[in-house]
């Protein structure tokens, strides 16, 4: 990408600068860059320098910057700054960001942030430590401008240009009552576009698309996006503005939400932090419970393998087929599982879709099932029987195998498009409903399906 | 959702109206409503009442709300404009929206929405239709805001007020020179709080992050998200200002790609229409390619097992464990491949960690294999030798399984960690390095693992 910088040079320019104290070089290096791309390079440059190299920043960059740092990093600069340094960051900081670094600090960490903190704020972060994790309330900004409808055009510049500088935006101005209910809308472009002297209330649009304290963030996310809106108001439930959520936060919501919903699909734990910053510990807690669980699961295959031994010492070339029909119906139930939760996050599907859903999957089904039974077909009679010379399979056997496909995929497609849906009727999470607990179940449907076929069909 | 309003009650009312031909009543209906969700209401009614619905909505709120449709509504109703209509239509639109129509019409809708559009609109949607689909250049939108360095601020003001009601966003303002070469940035409210006699040059920040046409547009939603950018500017070689994607744009991309990424994990050929409005042939299409891929593939286990088909016959207690050991690389695999892909999109990791993600998966391997394996061990001595009676399964055999089930960990873990990052080095997408084919491999090679160390420890 232009204009993005390579990490690695600047590593290099950095270590020079620093083991010749070239300080003021170091600052005027990073003052130009965007916070983000700082906080990386501090990352990388570990934990010895970091401090250091914080320090040369000024106020209001590092604040910036250290908003963007991990939370390792974060508690190990805390655990260093002076309570002078602490109280001018956090001054210098958004209060919604303060909260998350907040939420992220162990408790003795906490409790000095809330002791420096200025007393209203500490009183803000207080109050919004208690909306639930996932909440609109838990990510919004309380630091927002708001204005009258009985205020004019020129009114409300003079509010902008008094407090505007210590608010996250300005671009969406919400209008309130007396008492602080919501009342309208308007961008800062209709402020622009209007005469000084018309008034809020008739430029305002009184239609306001709002969220309560207690909205899944993810359904914001959601409305942001389908709305295209720069921020959303949050109110309580009488409709009074308690702040707003921005589309930056919305953002960062919307990629871990996918980020979790991959995690959950694969079967792991999901975890907030970056791959690289997990510990090998943390990772192998994120992934045990569900492997041993799917373990356990992955017995009933087993048993039902076993009950059918006899069956399988008779015809003994029934057993290569079963990885593949193991396979095809797991593969297939994660297609469908997956396609669903997908629509599911995106809004596109509910429950009242169930009947659709599963007419399409059928269908789907039907093409898929027959086209994969014929082409392994062919597949086991040029290949297996005339090209590897397999003569004890014969063409009922490669019957019984394509039937059970057939089966296999019908099932593996139903439970795989129902059990999601099924799984967010009754609140739980759709995502955790995917591949690997549809594939265990459709693993055992497919070899009961197979050994009853095989026992009536080859009279075993 | 807090006054975000219930579909069904909505399109009860509606039908009602239509009903009683209470038109006017319809379009009060309509006014104060979001345009998305106008358009979701139009897509529920129908094809037979939209164009109705539709015609009565105001001119612009019309263009906003059919931005919002899908592509086959859309195409409906333009065949159904007359001329007028649709150059109306067309003349309320944003270029960047009205090049998504038209890359989604069939060609003769294209020739007669070239022919309507004025001419300058024309022009530009040609040539945005050269960009390559998934670049800056083609979600970029070139109707923005530039302004000069030597204009003061109350100039620039004049400016937002003569043109700023045609932009999509005034939030963010491009300062260019004379050969239209980018030079700066500023706020909206860097403009409100500074006094009218400032110069433009003296307030912008000259360190613009840019990308160029050609950039992937997912680089550029991932860009946006970590500055927290509103829009992003688009400079061609010599850095001339292109055009600017807006975050609702970005938002939107990081939306698809998600969807694409999680698709290609579930070896689906990924399509951006939402599931129902998919045909059950279309999906067919996009998963049957992967599904006679695999089940290819999931023939070579197919050939080991019958290769040892004579050990299997022995000791055929053996078999009762392929499944379980199969799922459990599988799901391994996958797990590591999942998390690896995913921090390899959100730009986590890259090639140069290969060693780092390698050393930890090694070890979140030793730890998840020697867990199983403790656990199956116990599990086969008590619950299937013990429990159920199974005498045939000696500790030597359990031994044999865990051994196996240790090593198909460790392998599932090695492959499904390198193979995204090598996918990714050699140009391929890592997205479809996933589970399935991870799958594959590790059932193959833990089944080889299997049989070697019944042969060398059962001594068959």
């Amino acid at each position: 990408m232009d204009h993005v910088f390579e990490t690695e040079t600047y590593l290099e320019k950095i270590e020079q600068l620093i083991q010749t104290k070239q300080y003021a070089a170091l600052r005027d290096l990073f003052l130009p860059m965007e916070p983000a791309d700082i906080a990386a390079l501090l990352e990388e440059c570990g934990e010895e320098t970091m401090p250091l190299l914080y320090r040369l920043l000024p106020k209001e960059l590092a604040a910036e910057v250290f908003v963007e740092l991990e939370s390792d990093s974060q508690e190990m600069l805390i655990n260093g700054f002076s309570n002078t340094e602490l109280r001018e960051v956090l001054d210098e900081l958004y209060l919604d960001d303060a909260v998350d670094i907040v939420e992220e600090m162990p408790a003795s960490v906490v409790i000095r942030i809330l002791d420096k903190a200025a007393p209203d704020m500490r009183k803000s972060i207080n109050e919004m430590l208690k909306y639930p994790e996932d909440s609109a309330g838990s990510i919004m900004n309380v630091e927002y401008l708001s204005l009258k409808a009985d205020m004019t055009v020129e009114d409300a510049f003079k509010r902008i240009r008094r407090i505007g500088s210590d608010m996250e935006t300005i671009n969406i101005l919400y209008v309130t009552d007396a008492t602080r209910r919501l009342v309208g809308v308007l961008t800062v472009r209709d402020l622009l576009l209007a005469e000084t002297e018309d008034l809020i209330g008739d430029l305002m649009d009184t239609n306001v698309v709002s969220v309560t304290t207690m909205t899944d963030k993810e359904d914001v996310a959601q409305a942001m996006s389908k709305y295209d809106f720069l921020a959303m108001p949050v109110v309580d439930q009488e409709n009074r503005l308690l702040g707003i959520v921005t589309v930056d936060d919305a953002m960062d919501v919307m990629e871990e939400e996918a980020t979790e919903d991959i995690e959950k699909m694969a079967a792991i734990t999901p975890t907030d932090k970056p791959y690289l910053k997990t510990s090998a510990f943390e990772t192998f807690k994120a992934r045990i419970p569900w492997l041993l669980l799917l373990m356990v699961s992955a017995t009933f295959t087993g048993l039902i393998i076993t009950s059918f031994e006899n069956s399988l010492a008779v015809v003994p070339v029934l057993t290569a087929y079963i990885p593949m029909l193991m396979d095809t119906g797991g593969n297939c139930g994660s297609q469908a599982s997956v396609t669903v939760i997908r629509a599911l996050s995106l809004d596109e599907v509910d429950f009242t879709d169930l009947l659709a859903v599963i007419w399409k999957e059928i269908r789907v089904a039907v093409l898929c099932g027959v086209v994969l039974a014929a082409a392994n077909f062919a597949k086991m009679m040029l290949v297996d029987r005339m090209l590897l010379g397999n003569i004890s399979l014969s063409p009922l056997i490669a019957g019984v195998v394509c039937m059970t496909l057939v089966c296999a995929v019908a099932v593996a497609k139903f439970v795989g498009c129902t059990l999601p849906l099924l799984a967010k009727k009754i609140g739980l999470d759709p995502a955790v409903m995917a591949s690997p607990f549809i594939t265990t179940i459709v693993d055992a449907l497919s070899l009961l399906i197979y050994f009853q076929f095989a026992i009536h069909l080859l009279g075993i």
